[in-house]
Order: C-alpha cells, then sequence, then structure tokens
C-alpha cells in the first residue's frame, strides 16, 4: 500500500519563474487527492517584499532574497510530521500577508525557486524534480500568467526576464543537476505553425538512484510511436513523450500506469493534463502523462521510504534484543 | 569560564499573569548582559487575541488558548541555535502584529505562563523558576501594570483576577511543583503599615538536581541576620531573604555571590534590583539579591551544559577511535 510511511512523503518541484511548476503540481495533488497533500510554496520565503527587491534591484532568484535556513528548518520539521508556523507572501500584491499554521499531510509537496539550492534542502526530498521547459516557452508561459493574476503589464515581464537572465543561470539552472528528474518540455518541430501548448514534446531525465519504473510496455505496442525510453549507462535514464501523443494512445497509457499502482486506483476520477491558456482551462495529453509519470514515481518512493523505516525499525529491535 | 556551551543556555521564567516575570527578567538580562540573552515572551503564543478570548471567555491560562506545541518547537530550535520565525503579540492593544525572526544569544531567557506545561518544554530548560508572590502582592502588580501600560482601568483587573482564579489554580499554580526553583515574594509583618515594594522576603526554594550554590559564606557573619539557609533532606534547600536587608548587607552579599562568577566581573555594573512603582523606577535589596543569586545559578548550569557536552563528546570520540 502507497503512502503508509508513517512520515510524510517530501516532494519537491523547482524550476525558474514560470517553469510550470503549479500546474505540474496541481496535477499532482489532483492525482494524489487534494486532502492528503500539503502544498508549500517556497515564494512564501521570500527574504523582501516586492517594493524592497524594486528598491535594491535584488532579483528573487538571488539568495539572499530568500530565507533558505528557514525554508530547510520548515522541510525538516514537516518531514518530521510537525505543524510549521510559516510566512505568507501575496503575489497579487507582492507584500507579506499574516503568517499561516501548516500541518503536514501524507504526502508534502513544495514548489519553488531555490528548492535544492542547500545541501539541507536537498537531504529532505524523497523525490525532486527541476522542470526545464525551452526558453521561448517559459517566456511566453511567465507573460501569460504574470499579466493575468500578478498585475504586471507584458513589457514588465519581458524586461524583468531579461533582468533575471544572469540570476536564473548562476542560482537555478545549477540546481538542475541536483535533481533526481528532470523534465523538460520543448516544442515540437511543427510548433511555428500550431504555437499549442496541448501539444509540446517532453523529455524526461531520471537520475538513477530513484528505482525505475515498471513500465516497459508502455515502450512496446501500440504507444510505442510516441514514447521512448533510453536507458542510460552513465547515471540516468530519459523517457521521451511525443507533443502529437493521440487520445487513444493516452489512454493505454494511464491504463498501463493506473495498473501498476492498485491501491491509488480510487483516485483515477482525477483530471489530468489540466492547464491555464489565455481561454482558459485547456487540457494537454503529455502533461496528462507527465502527471502520471511523476505521481508513479511518488507512489514507489513512498513504499521505498516505508521499507526503509521497517529495516531501520528491524535493526532497532534486533540491537534492543541482542 | 561560564557561558561557553556550544548551545545556548535555556532559562524559563514561568508564573500567573502579574507576577514579576518581566521585573526579573530584565534584572538577570542586565546582569548577564543585554547583548548576550535573548528574551522570549510565550505570550507571543496566545491562540487567541484579546477579542476573541472576551468572545469565546477563553482565559489566556487555559492551556488551549496558547500554541503550546509551537512553543516547545521554538525552544527546541532554539536550543539547537536555530533561529525561529515566531509570532508576535502586542500587549499594548491586545492583537497580533508582524512575526519576528529572532535568533539565540549565548543565554535563551523565556518567560510566560505555560513554560513548564508540557513535557517537552519541561525537558528544554537548563534552569526553571517558578514566581509565587503573595496573592495579595501579586494583584497589586498587575493592577499597576494593566491600568499603566495595557489599557485596563483597576475594577477591570480586579474582576479578569476574578474570573482567572479556577484556570489560575487548574493550570498555573500546578507547575510550581515542576520547577528547579521557586521564588516566593511575601509582605514582612510590618508590610500593613509601609506597604513598600522594596521592602519584601523573599524565600526562594532549590530543587535538589541543582547543584547547590557555593555560597555557605552568605549564611555567616554580618549578613546572617538577613539571610537564612535551610538544607532540605527530602528534595529542596530553602533561601530566605528578610526585606529588611540593608545596604550594606546587600553589598556584602552582592561581593560574595561577584567572587564566585570571576569571569563575569566585567558585568558588575549592572543595575539591580530596579523594578517600577507609581513613581518611577526604584530599587529593592532583596530583589537585587534575587537575580544575582539567580544568574550565579544559569553560570553553574552554563558550567555543567558545558561539562556534559565535553563528556558526550569524549564517548564520541572514544566509540569512533575503538
Amino acid at each position: 500500500m502507497p503512502f503508509r510511511a508513517r512520515r510524510p512523503i517530501m516532494f519537491a518541484l523547482v524550476g525558474d519563474s514560470g517553469a510550470g511548476k503549479s500546474t505540474l503540481a496541481r496535477g499532482c495533488a489532483d492525482i494524489l487527492g487534494a486532502d492528503r497533500v500539503t502544498q508549500i510554496s517556497l515564494d512564501d520565503y521570500h527574504a523582501l517584499d516586492r517594493a524592497a527587491r524594486t528598491a535594491t534591484g535584488l532579483t528573487a532568484l538571488h539568495p539572499d532574497s530568500s530565507h533558505l535556513a528557514l525554508m530547510g528548518q520548515h522541510a525538516r520539521l514537516l518531514r518530521n510530521g510537525e505543524t510549521i508556523f510559516k510566512p505568507v507572501y501575496d503575489h497579487a500584491d507582492g507584500t507579506f500577508g499574516r503568517p499561516q499554521f501548516v500541518r503536514p499531510g501524507a504526502i508534502v509537496l513544495v514548489n519553488g525557486l531555490h528548492g535544492l539550492f542547500t545541501p539541507e534542502l536537498r537531504s529532505l526530498w524523497d523525490v525532486s524534480v527541476f522542470l526545464d521547459p525551452a526558453p521561448e516557452l517559459r517566456a511566453a508561459w511567465k507573460i501569460k500568467r504574470d499579466t493575468a493574476t500578478r498585475g504586471y503589464d507584458e513589457a514588465e515581464v519581458r524586461q524583468e526576464l531579461e533582468a533575471r537572465r544572469r540570476d536564473a543561470e548562476a542560482f537555478i539552472t545549477p540546481q538542475r543537476e541536483r535533481a533526481d528528474i528532470v523534465i523538460a518540455f520543448r516544442p515540437p518541430a511543427d510548433h511555428g505553425r500550431t504555437n499549442d501548448d496541448a501539444r509540446l514534446d517532453v523529455r524526461i531525465r531520471i537520475a538513477h538512484p530513484i528505482p525505475l519504473p515498471d513500465l516497459d510496455d508502455l515502450f512496446a505496442g501500440e504507444t510505442a510511436r510516441f514514447l521512448r525510453m533510453e536507458r542510460g549507462t552513465i547515471g540516468a535514464d530519459v523517457v521521451e513523450i511525443d507533443g502529437g501523443l493521440s487520445d487513444a494512445a493516452t489512454q493505454v497509457v494511464e491504463d498501463r500506469i493506473w495498473k501498476h499502482m492498485p491501491a491509488a486506483r480510487h483516485l483515477r476520477s482525477a483530471r489530468l493534463g489540466a492547464f491555464l491558456d489565455v481561454g482558459g482551462e485547456r487540457r494537454s495529453n503529455p502533461l496528462a502523462v507527465t502527471q502520471l509519470l511523476l505521481t508513479y514515481y511518488l507512489v514507489k518512493a513512498s513504499a521505498l521510504a516505508e521499507k526503509q523505516e521497517q529495516l531501520a525499525d528491524g535493526i532497532a529491535t534486533a540491537a534492543r534484543a541482542s
């Protein structure tokens, strides 16, 4: 049975602003059951409000503009099952709101800019994911979101993207090498014509310390046209999902992945692959499969954490008995 | 050398509202050096603001009106040398203010209503003190303070004292038995005539697990008229300080106690025994000696904590070497 480890399973989604962290997190939380997932945005750990960042010229990407030690402390406490008293940052106006108490559910899903920045943070995740979309996709996504919900206009967002480029390269991108899983969304060859976020290619790199999913059947038969797996020999395997993934093939892939999560099957009603586009919510097959694959890893990680605890308990019991 | 332990020394002052916690804490912090002492008021961990307490009828003495688990978590983090992000309660208007980051100094001095309420809290203090003034003194002190600085009138404070009596007996007083040290201020026989807070008798009960101060010379010679020590056989020693303690005897006592704290002698400029009375700040000899004795215990506790750490390090080193 998944998700029975006595401590929360800790899951981190890391990436630059506009990389798609919230969209992916929302999908995973839906699959896992919103009532069991505690979502934490590390933006709440900003050390400066928007006005102070403007005044100092320090971008939100710079580690000095985040309370990294407090992030680590709180992630450690959550992993230990403890309720935290945490700051709250309000993106609508760029100020700090009233702090909140947050109790960890069975799964803690953390997303933010610096989730893999410090050794302490890196030590706390059961699974960490770095989102690495093509730069032109990220720019378009960030413009879409920041103009719709954060009160910026397009010129301001483009200016901010430009101003942050150096800090992104210095502080955000290097975290990619620390992640268990790297997810890269890429425009397919015909993207210039369709410009459709629902049909992006996906490349998923999985570092070897994570146990490989037992999903060989995905890469054979009718779905092999859209999904490829390269078994890496030096540290990582790669799964590639074709942006043109058909509805029928998606259905087959979903059936197969759910088959490997029997204890979570009651969650199948989850609405997968949803994302916010200019016209409202839409659905993407490659995103749906990506969300489901990630969730599958979390289920695996949960079972692994439980086994490790049982092993540790067994050793401790044996030691006491001897 | 005192105060060299690598973790902060944790000191708790517990007692009912108006028991004199702040006055005693201020004096100890002055002696120890304000720059090395981090003061925490557990009132900041109120779960309800003043309006909510009024609406629900829950007093601040009731454990449900405090975030006891957060107190324990934060005390544990401070003891571990970590900075905390803590709530702030504003007594001036009874609301919550902006939370604060607090970094522990060499000494953490915590005062509050529930500092000995939970097993976790009790396990974290190097020295704990319960303040137990005579009820009529506490009432007078609380009226003096709450009318001067908290916006109440005398009738309101008397009504509050009456309303809180049951909760005080149920939740605050029992903590007395958990404290290492109990300090009881009592009006001397002639108090009715002079009504002078500067000349109160003091009775200090010291539980045995705390090492006895090496201060026998205090209880002999010219100061024996004012100070008595009863060596207890069943769990506690008692020091009694006569409210009529003269300036000359106070000077002798101070000289002797400071002699036992050579490494802290540069702190002798501290202004001891100060308390706020209606007419402004005044000075009390018994309070000065009480503050100095308490500080002496803290210095002892610090040396003890350091020895324990050295011992633990030694054992760990020996274990690694074998």
